[in-house]
């Protein structure tokens, strides 16, 4: 399995990772279960505070943990592990030990219980900063605490879901910066 | 400019263009004006209703236009308008009509007021539902009350932001249905 070398990562650049739309890990930790659930429904927020929003529904095993805990870890896998991501939204952390069970590597966070995946290229470890549309819409408001993503490659290759089984892996990049005012770069 | 034949698509399956994470086009109107405004933070909140949660933040000359009229049109562009799309996002319809200045074309929506851009793959018309977190955060959920987009090709090809001026262009599809429980798909 592919490994990484990952540093401290600037929590205000971390929209470099999530504004593309990649499918995350999402991990949790409480009262002594931990789980891993896959997402597609999230958004950045925020530069400073570091803001994330994640849909985390109530039917997903993950929603009480992370409920209980008011934290979580958003994983960014990368494409070599897609056949892995699928799998993991299509069983129950209720009768599952998804680490185990897919021979994924639990490391401690530095700032949450939650557990990282080492596997995943980056690592971001998240506390709820707003609930107020969690009962309404499942939507929580995470701030991004601390984060864990190696210096190269300076993008990952991510997957993106379309849904009915269906991914997207990310292309080729495409330099716009001369499109640009100097303060939006 | 490329020309889409659109037909009314399902509001339910509108997951397949934004859960990717495209950057988007949001055009709104209210009081006789009218902008479009480039957007990258924005989530997929719910099949049915239809819900978008989306960030438009209160330094944008669009947060007044879709405060006010609670009303935008969500846009899909395809690669070959990426310059046009960075060009939107760095100036303002403060002092601008984009549509004239980029040449798009405005078509009236069937269930708002905020025009259509022609141009782009994909047309959401949204209704503002919860405005809960407007104030502190900038967010609005919306629900895609119509959706109009091409039958062919099913799915467009998309510009996805990582700041600093860089975009990633969506790659290949990567079918997993193998590994999808049959209620999942």
């Amino acid at each position: 399995m592919k490994s990484y070398k990952k540093r401290d990562f600037p929590v205000s650049d971390i929209r470099r990772f999530l504004e593309p739309g990649p499918i995350v890990l999402v991990s949790s930790a409480h009262k002594g279960e931990r789980n891993i659930m896959t997402m597609g429904w999230h958004t950045v927020m925020e530069f400073t505070p570091s803001l994330v929003g994640c849909m985390i529904s109530g039917g997903n095993h993950s929603f009480e943990l992370v409920s209980g805990s008011r934290e979580c870890v958003i994983n960014v896998p990368e494409a070599h592990l897609a056949a892995t991501v699928a799998k993991i939204g299509n069983c129950s952390g209720a009768d599952t030990d998804k680490f185990a069970r897919f021979k994924l590597t639990a490391l401690e966070a530095d700032e949450v219980r939650a557990p990282l995946i080492a596997e995943c290229y980056a690592n971001l470890e998240c506390k709820l900063v707003d609930g107020r549309l969690r009962d309404d819409f499942n939507f929580f408001v995470f701030e991004v605490v601390k984060a864990h993503a190696p210096a190269s490659p300076k993008y990952p290759k991510t997957i993106h879901y379309r849904g009915d089984g269906m991914f997207m892996v990310s292309g080729r990049s495409l330099n716009l910066r001369r499109h640009f005012r100097p303060g939006m770069l």
